[in-house]
């Protein structure tokens, strides 16, 4: 299991090679890095502990599966060839997110690069696309607001539990979403005691969110997607309001959720009345969730929380490794998540 | 003017402190504290300057005003015996605040201690409330979440431009709004990196807001409210999402804004696009405010920023002061927020 | 390879739990709690993957080793019994630490409970004691402040290269080192944005500093200590002060360590001008040193990075289970440090 | 008294408007900027409340006083305009602090831009230089270490009681002392949860810090100085270890700060064993100071706690700015630290 790396000096670089190192089977042979050739990553990471492969601008690296960490934009354009040379290939930008390439040309004001490969393209939830993505070559890894909005909203819609014009999704991140962005917005100074919204009405994972959710829910639908910016590294909570659909109870919806994750080692939803921390994912690869249906306002209000960098990134991309190597899907990633 | 605090040792109680010293007018001649009577506050808080009266438990203080920072419950009893003093009595705790005894029982779990003073009492949001909080003996500091929600959503209900059933209020407070509680939910290690949702559908806040809009939109509504805790020491953001009325634009909500507080010295609209940060409010009392009207989904969105201990609690506080006693509204309350 | 965790619900406990679910050989078979008998750990951290034991409160479980994560004075009056019932122990409080009786009652102010089980105890630090804690039955576990400053200079003590009566120790931990202690110096809006000295001349890990220090410089020696708290929650960086022995050069320093780390796997001495970083240890075994000797005071200064919950905790005891049982010494040890 | 501020879009710059708005007395009535010449200030910073002059970048502002916040290196070369036409200059860099203009070359690696106004300049450091700084023209703010260690420091040199060659000033600061530097390291997501020291036997303040201390013994000293980066925005914790002068008893030390300070408004030494918190300092002008003289190893410790911004940077610049205009030293610096 030859693994490589392309982006392998950014956030989510970083946490793909902690997470492989730690993983029985994959060896780390090939990583990618535009701006440090020659380097050793740990001139750049001098906690990072063991002995890597030299950082290389190669352009077809001799490996089995690669990930992806670069820019959207830009894995696109070289998928094609990567895909030639029989390397199986999980991009973690947006480039495959989206079946359209119009859409993805509107939000992210790209021409798509390669449109002729996005309906070969496997979006890579695996509680949702297990089959497919264990058969693809390419995945495409999903963002980190999705996974958490999704995981949360796809069995219940997929049931007609929820009116599917109702949703709002509020949502805060971790700044580590932001990758190693050197901008004034992210300074620690800025960031620190502070919180507030950001791509109000505009962020790009909102046609992402409402691809997923049309597609469970049978029929087209907007939701209004709010992020906001939290004072810490990592994290995500999502905090989603909805309609149920008439005569549906908050057993109704508690039942949906454990029928789809019954079977599913990472999606834990929690009891009743213990709500989701984002610190309870800090580190691993659990998503938690929980619900309540408000008697006096006839609305569902629900919450997912996933540690942005694994199960919104690279851990995700891990289980998809997996998934596409034919190993089990939780090699590697079951380590419990940090407390305190 | 003669002022006095009770409950000096909290948070609150300290933040009056620090507002009071600044203050050109007021002379701070009583500290009331059940814990700590005949001690010196500095050996509480080593880091406040200056000389201070001497705590004491005294029951009736020689005072023209006297803040109240109590647990909810306990003020109610004892106002009478203030204000028969003919001592103005400004309560930071919910006593007053709900115009309802049984609304304050349902949802305090309190027999409330003082029915037949909720009529006069006063609540205390200077830019609705301004007129008879001046010729008021006994105002209700209002509640640190109803004040942004409450600043941003008035006028707009006020003039009809949202529909009143559909508010959905996301907030998010840092930590000192829960005051100096010594439980392991608040301490630094299970907050620090953290964010996570509250008191779902229960908070008691929730009355507090509803009373107040409903009587802004002239027709009883209830509101989803979604309290979080952030992983800061100080501030509030208010995340809302409302229908517009049919018909109404962008412009025609930003008019009202405009409208309401084009003389109002700490409510502060922000340029289009500006999104308020609670950092932005930072130790201030102003309040700042944005909002987008999202013409794919039809929905408005709206943020409010404040620090939770002045405009959310002692600097409303001071403000009501100023009225009360016939002096300039913002005197002693112009300091900007901190940067960074 | 029963293994068994006495006072499971701290955090050292959790962190504990959180190592053994990623070791590859070890059976966690017993809880112990007395707060909660009978409950599930996860009804006290719901983020805790997997199925655990029951909490119990039982004298003597059915294990082949036990970490004891209990307060100081606890585990020695037990600590008989165990090893009575052919029960490795390996005590992560102070009990055993000091091999001087009277010392411990000078500083922790308790008598001893177990003096006669102070000569068979091991003081667990690997690096120096391997052999004697392969042997050892009974193990003590050392302070993560200890931890730091020992592994920094004990090999340049040991080879003479530093003025003995020099050493001045400044250091500072993260909050999470004073376990989940419920107290109003702990609460988040006291220790965020905050930084302060605590126990200035009289903290306990000294007596611990000095024992193991005198022994490695052959003399007996007295240190400054200072800890501090940071606003952080893992981590402890230790600052180092001393005067080289004379004519030692900071290569002959830098010597030093090589050689006593060259074979080591988790102290890391860093290239030239990289100083430590308490984030490069997080959540992870390592150690990270560096020093300089400044021409122009004629000083060494020396840094050291530990996360003080797992290598000054948790992850040494693991590494001491490991050993105690004849295992490799890293089993379920190597993950890297979370960045960012 | 027309006030101006060179380089008002920095922190420091933003640190004086605050400042400044609070003055009774000083009209700001210029902000200089040389990247946002034309703009609004509250472009920049959106919580800034108030009416400000728009950013200009004039050579020779029409004011009394100007306060200079620039890189250092840049004051310099304009200061001698400044002077000529009129103006008062408090230069917040470091250009004017080093009176030897060797010193400045060795340590800044710059040319100083005008050493003929070295002789004239004054380290407005009011506790030590009051009378100096009142009848100045040109006054050098000093740095934030610096000033915490001078203050804690000068008056025990001053009296003998210290031995010279024994001072290790052991540092933590927050990241506002950096300025608005967009660099990696400083971004939210390296620092959050992180400490580490800097700039280690190199950092420029060494230099300020052995001169001042250097006149205050009557003897050429150096000293060990070690910055570390904290975690959080605002403050500096100084940590200092010395040996005391034969015979010199705490009581002794401890008077001679009693006596330095008992007139002084803003250094405040706490009652024995209340240690230093940076929190104590936040967003105030306040010093606190704490020693503890170690028996078991015959070494003070001293601690001092600053806000960097407010006594290290923008409040001692407005504190000398009173001095030089005349009017009461404390004007606008009254405002109590915030807690929490």
């Amino acid at each position: 299991m030859r693994v490589g790396v392309m982006g392998a000096t950014g956030y989510t670089g970083h946490e793909l090679l902690r997470l492989l190192r730690g993983h029985p089977e994959a060896e780390t042979v090939f990583l990618g890095s535009a701006a440090h050739v020659g380097a050793d990553i740990r001139e750049i990471y001098p906690g990072l502990p063991g002995q890597w492969p030299t950082l290389r601008a190669e352009e077809t690296p001799a490996v089995d599966i690669l990930f992806c960490a670069l820019p959207s934009g830009t894995t696109a354009a070289r998928a094609g060839r990567f895909l030639a040379a029989g390397i199986k290939v999980i991009d973690l930008s947006a480039d495959f997110r989206l079946r359209d390439a119009a859409e993805y040309e509107a939000w992210y004001g790209l021409r798509h690069p390669a449109p002729d490969l996005l309906e070969e393209a496997v979006y890579g939830l695996p509680e949702f696309y297990r089959a497919d993505i264990s058969a693809a070559r390419l995945v495409a890894n999903p963002g980190c607001y999705p996974t958490a909005a999704l995981l949360a909203l796809r069995p219940l819609l997929q049931a007609g539990l929820l009116e599917a014009s109702s949703l709002i999704i509020d949502a805060a991140s971790g700044v580590s979403g932001a990758g190693r962005t050197v901008a004034a917005d992210y300074l620690f100074s800025e960031i620190n005691e502070n919180y507030k919204p950001y791509g109000v009405g505009v962020h790009r994972h909102t046609p992402e969110i409402e691809q997923e959710l049309s597609l469970a829910a049978g029929q087209a639908l907007r939701v209004s997607f709010t992020p906001h910016l939290l004072p810490i590294t990592r994290g995500i909570l999502a905090t989603i309001y909805a309609r149920p659909a008439p005569g549906v109870s908050e057993a109704d919806l508690r039942r949906s959720w454990e029928e789809a994750y019954a079977d599913e080692s990472f999606v834990l939803p929690l009891p009743p009345g213990v709500w989701p921390q984002t610190k309870f994912a800090a580190a691993s690869n659990y998503v938690f969730l929980q619900l309540r249906l408000d008697e006096r306002t006839g609305r569902v209000v629900i919450a997912a929380a996933i540690d942005n960098l694994v199960r919104g990134a690279a851990g995700q991309a891990v289980q998809n490794m997996n998934l596409m190597l034919g190993r089990p899907e939780r090699l590697g990633l079951e380590q419990a998540g940090l407390w305190p």
